[in-house]
């Protein structure tokens, strides 16, 4: 494990005699950890790997992959910490001034075998730009090949509850804010059912990191709770072919539009870690149409025109 | 079909009495026709569908598919003709004041069933801008799962001998045009071994048409022998596996960087019609290196290292 972070600080993460970006590491990585070995348990076959990298011009990760498990076909969770000059072609896209940058975050993807068992993406990171400037985001999403509204209900409900804790204005918000990052518009249609997007959380940053860990703590009971509810729900090859289908879609999504794997492709990241998120198999067939009021249709349906879930 | 050309033309197309769109129309959309009828008959098995589709703003195409053959796992041989105001962006990036725009061409790209017979692609175009500027482009470019030396020479030398029957600086330039362009720098490799890539053929029109005509016609005598020659080589599942992997590299490329896939979803075009040439099924497994002195390390490296494949 590559951490630079005395493990001790994971039990004084609101200790402010530390600096913040310190805690936040600590607090990333010991998420990492905590993720992994609870999905290690749930999948009961497979155990994570972990690749330690370093970044040219400053700072690491700790790349985790479990491949070909009972329960993940593929699960990826990345932390990492990486300081230096801010590309002059990142801070144009940024619109900032700044020189220097450091930031540290984790993100995970799960791809789960069963095309009952949604897939699901959660990310959170912490920036600083030179000492001035510095902001939270994050979020977490679920995207299923088939619909299962109580599922949904209580991904996002688990979600709301976190971040009503802090600020009741936030899940409107971010929940809407997911809808519109996570849309395909060559498709008109969004990558799965949402869940929570949030950037530039520049308030109190004590409290933004606060509310940042409440979300990371609860996303394992937003998720957790359905692949054990639907991992033996039986599937057949038809349902199989439909997942593989919508995961095309994920890596459309993924390469063409999400800000984070262009960044880390455009920037020169570690390839392997950035295109970790990739499906381990997907497929495209020429102009699938779902029959009409079939399990398929509805999930489109649902996907073109994004619900309320929780009042 | 929805042509719009009368097919007489076919027989005229030196006839400068015609206007050359016309003409150039009516040879991509002869071209499609004829492919697809070579590919079926070599197929077997599956034969083209045919969706005629219509573009807002003007034009249309006429989009032919065929799935699950015998050979090809999936072949898409795409002919348009679309014409209209050129939108704002498109005339930034293309760096033009020109108002309105004509094109027509087709694109082909072939997914064989079995990894020791090459992924192909092919590509070839007319563009006029308002009344001032015209020019053609386009390509062909093979992408093996598993190198043989002889498949890769034969291929590049039926397109240099196209070349060299109009001028011959044309295969070296567009050759090493071809390697710079289907380049994909987050992987640092080339998506396949090459081939010609062109644009901007603005000489005199004429005779670009007859060079364009060359190399479309020549095409098929580039590729089918290699697909004849090893469709019967045996293969196991971990040369499948290779060849899903290989195809994700191929989503990569096409999604991130392709100029024609990325114009296309910008400029709404059909996006089926845009996305068939992605694969069946591909694969994206975490960190994969071949064995050192593997045929799979051999093609990496021809990859990494493009060659002179003719003298």
């Amino acid at each position: 494990m590559p951490s630079v972070v005395d493990t001790g600080i994971l039990h004084r993460l609101t200790d402010t005699s530390i600096p913040l970006v310190q805690r936040v590491q600590a607090f990333m990585e010991g998420m990492q950890s905590a993720m992994c070995s609870e999905l290690e348990k749930l999948d009961g076959e497979k155990t994570f790997g972990a690749d330690a990298w370093k970044r040219e011009g400053g700072g690491g990760g700790l790349t985790r992959v479990l491949e070909g498990g009972a329960v993940f076909e593929k699960a990826g969770v990345n932390s990492s910490t990486v300081f230096g000059t801010l590309p002059d072609s990142l801070a144009r896209k940024m619109n900032t001034k700044a020189e220097r940058f450091r930031a540290t975050g984790i993100s995970l993807v799960l791809h789960p075998r069963s095309p009952m068992v949604p897939t699901v993406h959660a990310n959170f990171r912490y920036l600083e730009m030179d000492d001035k400037d510095a902001w939270f985001g994050g979020g977490a999403d679920l995207t299923p090949s088939y619909l299962f509204e109580e599922d949904v209900v209580h991904f996002h409900k688990t979600l709301k509850d976190a971040c009503d804790k802090h600020d009741i204005s936030y899940y409107p918000r971010f929940k809407k804010w997911c809808d519109e990052y996570f849309h395909i518009p060559h498709r008109g249609e969004c990558r799965g059912v949402g869940g929570l997007f949030f950037d530039y959380l520049r308030g109190s940053l004590e409290s933004d990191f606060m509310f940042v860990r409440s979300v990371a703590e609860s996303f394992l009971d937003a998720y957790l709770p359905i692949v054990q509810k639907r991992v033996n729900e039986p599937w057949d090859e038809p349902e199989r072919r439909w997942q593989l289908l919508r995961r095309g879609r994920y890596v459309e999504f993924n390469l063409v539009y999400d800000r984070g794997t262009v960044f880390g492709l455009e920037t020169r990241g570690r390839t392997e870690s950035v295109l970790m998120s990739l499906p381990p198999l997907a497929k495209w067939d020429y102009n699938v149409k779902p029959a009409e009021g079939s399990r398929e249709a509805t999930l489109v349906d649902v996907l073109q025109n994004p619900r309320e879930w929780v009042a």
